[in-house]
């Protein structure tokens, strides 16, 4: 029996499937971050490419992929689909276990699905820099890398607590021939001011976004990319579930968990979102989304509009948040220290059709080094959410249930955070409620 | 037309392909290295599984791969063969451009496939701990690695410089459980003796290798293992180039140029031994090896028997090499900075089927960047031969020719490496004649 399922370069799928036709309940629309009114698509073009505003917003379900954008696709894709068995007779599981392995990209994650098609359309329409913020560095590696392929200049404002504690992703970025700036930088208002108020500042992801954003509305030739969230970055993913489901078929089987981590909601919406109209069709398919306790989005979060950064730049969007003044704890899945969560999971999460379950860091590190030494791969902290999570499922799961993970990223350029669990360094943070009601009071209050 | 192809696992080799068969000229014998005698089996008994010394000598063209290897081969086997398209277009090649990606294994590079049997045959055998030496350290990665899969334990001796220059090296093998010390360490007679006479000593491979035989020599529950130049060695990467064939055969392509680097020899070997008796029977196949300047074994090396360490404790061995008490200038290619080469990649040296080439280290970081913006992926440094190598070849090459060459390793790991390539700290080495001169006169003068 073959474990690991390639699917031919030949049934690569060869478009996109957007849920937003198909939700049971349709999506809150965005809106003006400071009249609070229901935001029109050109209030977006001074930071987004117009492609990119009409995917956010489309109608329709099937999205061709742009051959310039599968060509770069098929440098990694399709990826594999991998039994993991050695893992399965570890926790003495009944059910079958598989995981889609979307660390085999060149930058090492999911994120490069939708970094491709960002850098395609913003080329076309004559742009020529991008610029974004990054966390624990999978989306600007992910970016340095699509603008490589597109002969893109590429601006990445990295946290600086990350881009010091990751020296390696700043030299990759480097490579691909994308700059790299520790935020706050010296480079735009939002930096400087924060620069002058506190020179040692450390950085937060939502200071990295209006530092990213500036950049883009400063100048002319410029655009900004968020690599998680939106509408359009969960469309591109869905390249992720679609080569999952073919892949599945291939052997016969029918899924009855989709498991993945979820921060913005990216990797987690583009494995399960293609399967919603079979789930919603009656088909038995659960899907979990496993965060960790210390930025617990969906299992405590409220669900309401909010701000997508901490400086109220971005539309309002409703979804389950934290508030966006929220400062997580310093866990080492940077990728999933986000406030808020992607529209489309939020309103799935609401309509009951996503369960969500969170988990603290050393389980997920433990669940990391049992993966390591049964299937041999080192995954990244992020990752590590997901495996937990699928371990937890398998465990208690009816005997002969078919167990799917999103095996988001790998962990080579994480690897101080392994030193740090081996030393049993790190702590297993939960957030107090009262840090979660005050963020949430200075939350807009918007009906809808 | 698919541009990865990917052979399924019912077609993974159920077999080695062991060359000494097929040599033109049989091998020269190993010689005990204190009497200069033929080497009887028995003698080296006490540091290698008694299986691995029987294939060292074996006369059986195909040796089975035992089911237990191949299921953990299967976590990462078959390995795709990737036609590198926008390669070939950025050089503006009429050649038609394949890389067999080796990089996909657990540890990152193809020593996985000898690493794996290797444990195997040892704990089969009742042994309790493997040591080891490593230079760059992608063979202690995969020595640590295989131990995690069947549960044994694992001492890697790490040459200095490379051990202060990858730390996240270190993290991955404790990761897996195995342990790592800096060579010249303290714990050995070899390791304690460099460091009396020069306290700042970086280390070298032949060194390191002293130091993990004496481990093994003085234990009784240890054994040693080396990840290259031994025949059993380039028998289990044989399962490289087996596979290679066959993806070939698969899109009706016949190779005229098969390209890997060389240190030791067996990622070289891996992939072009199974073409042997092709070539042997007209077939026009080039096999081309590439070498690093600053340690041109095969270019500039003598063909003599000579002892495989520093402290002269193994076998002597007939080889090319450039003396054993020769040290490499500190390139970041750290799996080629190794005096001698595997006997049987020498034998065909000798023989003229092996064609050798010798590359600046900036040139071959020149060529792993081109390949980075290419075709996505990050080159370790050796590997950066092998790309420098193929694409002097491609440029070279009768139009419409087929040029394939080993992906042995990505260079995650080795990043510093890139930063100071960026900064244009790196150095042209080339070895000075007098270098040579002066290793060689210290080997021994033993006819044969």
């Amino acid at each position: 029996m073959e474990t690991r399922i390639n699917l031919p370069q030949s049934e690569m799928p060869s478009a996109w499937y957007n849920v937003l036709p198909d939700l049971p309940t349709p999506l809150a629309p965005p809106r003006d971050p400071t009249t609070g009114e229901i935001l029109t698509p050109d209030k977006l073009e001074p930071i987004f490419a117009k492609e990119l505003i009409a995917q956010e917003m489309s109608a329709q379900r099937f999205i061709e992929i742009p051959e310039q954008v599968k060509d770069i696709y098929r440098l990694f894709r399709p990826t594999p689909l991998v039994r993991a068995k050695r893992l399965e007779e570890a926790i003495g599981s009944k059910c079958r276990i598989y995981y889609k392995n979307e660390s085999v990209s060149p930058s090492g994650s999911h994120k490069t699905n939708t970094s491709v098609p960002q850098v395609f359309y913003n080329k076309r329409e004559g742009v020529k820099r991008l610029s974004t913020e990054t966390g624990a560095g999978q989306w600007g590696t992910a970016l340095s890398f699509a603008c490589s392929m597109f002969d893109m200049k590429c601006t990445v404002y990295m946290v600086k607590v990350s881009f010091e504690q990751k020296p390696y992703r700043k030299i990759l970025i480097n490579s691909y021939g994308g700059e790299i700036f520790p935020s706050p930088s010296d480079k735009t208002n939002a930096g400087r001011a924060m620069l002058a108020k506190d020179p040692d500042c450390k950085g937060s992801l939502g200071l990295a976004i209006s530092e990213a954003v500036e950049d883009a509305a400063s100048h002319d030739d410029t655009k900004y990319t968020l690599g998680s969230v939106l509408n359009h970055v969960l469309l591109h993913q869905s390249v992720v579930g679609l080569e999952t489901e073919k892949q599945l078929a291939m052997i016969g089987e029918k899924p009855d968990y989709l498991v993945g981590c979820v921060g913005g909601g990216s990797n987690f919406g583009g494995l399960v979102l293609p399967f919603l109209p079979r789930k919603l069709n009656g088909e038995n398919i659960t899907f979990v989304a496993a965060e960790p306790k210390a930025c617990p989005t969906l299992t405590r979060g409220a669900y309401r509009y909010d701000y997508g950064d901490m400086a109220r730049l971005t539309p309002l969007m409703k979804m389950h948040t934290l508030g966006h003044a929220f400062m997580p704890a310093p866990i080492h899945a940077g990728g999933l220290r986000y406030h808020g969560e992607a529209p489309i999971v939020s309103n799935l999460m609401a309509e009951g059709l996503v369960d969500a379950r969170a988990y603290y860091q050393n389980d997920c590190f433990e669940a990391a080094m049992l993966f390591l030494r049964t299937e041999g791969f080192l995954p990244a902290p992020e990752t590590s959410h997901a495996i937990a999570c699928a371990i937890d499922v398998a465990k208690n799961a009816k005997p002969g249930s078919t167990v799917v993970f999103l095996y988001s990223g790998h962990g080579l350029l994480d690897l101080a955070s392994y030193d740090a669990y081996l030393r049993g360094e790190l702590t297993n943070y939960e957030l107090p409620q009262e840090c979660i009601d005050e963020a949430l009071s200075v939350c807009p209050t918007i009906a809808g």
